[in-house]
């Protein structure tokens, strides 16, 4: 108990690691920085070796784990794999290596398009690789066997996203391109299982029409952690939190593209 | 000219070999295809390492130096770099290390440019990072100091022409989306500065209106290359040439494209 009240109990000021191949996360932590508020954050994006997509298992384990070591160097609390790819291939390996908890995204996004999902018709969209993986479908289809799944690759979006097209002509025929095959289906769910695709959430959801729900995973992984950062007494109560940058990329491109994913200025972001 | 006569003067039948950061070196050998019909050709996809535009001046030395070597060591007779970020970073280099003779595709590009332009007023299109070079434009600008060039890069082309469309409503709408402040200009004469760009050629020729002269530089680079092997006896009497593809990334990506890339069948892409 004393050990306990030494520690300052029910407060712990470190920062969350937020990892991802490149800049997708960066949706996850716009998440983190609106529904938990009091958190410093470090986020790393390996930019150098994005996308993981196109790697094999034996390099994406590798590039992850190096980033989980580098983000558990800088005295982390918890880290979050805030990266499909990464999450698929190397969250066994990264949860068993470090100390501290380790987050990934998957489950909470598979959960919330159970829970949201009335006729079990369900849309996944994604990379070429995340559906190619089929984790999406196996999993949904493995926890709800009336569920059925329609994957869907979007291989555009990243690059269109990346160029900052979030809601405009071009994204708008991009999506209706892309969206075509799943508006013919009798879907009311659709996952957004890639982390850029929140981005350009708008014009999916007017692509698809009111009868179906867009979810964004972001929301569910940020609520999914509050409530553990509470249960374990490991919140922080900063007034100020500090929000750090790293890329093993060009850390000027990072800094543009990042500011806005995340509709924000930064101060600097270092080179890993 | 007895040993002349032992060496066969007047052919060669070793490979010629071609390297780009990724696939667009496959709108040059394309044309070399085309061109020289019966020349056999070793063609090197740094995908891995792709793209080159987003590396650091020493990476990109380290990479095309790396690429050159892998290919002189396959014997071949002549070395074409056909990456516009390597001939600007790297190509006097290689032009150093290697004894066989070393091609880059700039000269050749700005120099038909200024052939063929009438009003010398210059539109170039290129990636981001070729334009913020600048190097097409100070080139033409210091060779025919009536020229003005008009550049601006199109950072999406590469993306969506990797994945196919070349010549659909969606190549449409990002060409009238990019080419639109171009219209606007009085250029007679359009320069495709990116490799992958002679792909989308017939869209952009729409776009811009039969008065603009849009140059695709591959057919240059191989003519320049035709009247070099003459000139010098080194020409190949192929019948049927052999062409061979090694890539550092994917092999399987790298063979679906490169197919649609060459509009032709590939038997294999070997793994670097």
């Amino acid at each position: 108990l004393l050990d306990k009240n030494l520690k300052c109990p029910g407060f712990d000021s470190r920062s969350i690691g937020v990892f991802d191949s490149g800049f997708g996360g960066l949706t996850i932590m716009k998440s983190l920085i609106e529904k938990l508020p009091s958190e410093s954050i470090i986020y790393f994006g390996d930019s150098a070796n994005a996308p993981y997509g196109d790697r094999t298992s034996s390099e994406i384990i590798k590039y992850a784990t190096d980033a989980a070591d580098f983000l558990a160097q800088k005295n982390i609390k918890i880290l979050i794999i805030a990266c499909n790819t990464a999450c698929a291939c190397a969250s066994k390996i990264i949860k068993q290596k470090l100390s501290i908890p380790v987050f990934e995204i998957i489950t909470p996004s598979f959960q919330t398009v159970l829970k949201e999902s009335k006729n079990y018709n369900i849309g996944v969209i994604a990379t070429r690789a995340t559906i190619r993986s089929q984790i999406y479908k196996k999993l949904i289809e493995q926890h709800n066997p009336k569920a059925r799944v329609l994957s869907l690759s979007c291989p555009l979006f990243v690059p269109l996203l990346e160029e900052g097209h979030f809601d405009n002509k071009l994204a708008l025929n991009l999506a209706e391109h892309y969206l075509k095959p799943l508006k013919k289906k009798k879907i009311d769910t659709l996952l957004l299982a890639c982390t850029h695709y929140p981005l350009m959430k708008g014009i999916i959801q007017k692509v698809m029409g009111d009868d179906v729900k867009v979810i964004d995973p972001s929301l569910a992984c940020a609520l999914n952690l509050l409530s553990f950062l509470e249960k374990n007494g490991i919140s922080s109560l900063n007034a100020k939190p500090k929000y750090e940058f790293y890329t093993s990329g060009d850390t000027e491109k990072f800094k543009n593209i990042a500011e806005v994913f995340l509709e924000k200025k930064i101060d600097q972001v270092l080179k890993k």
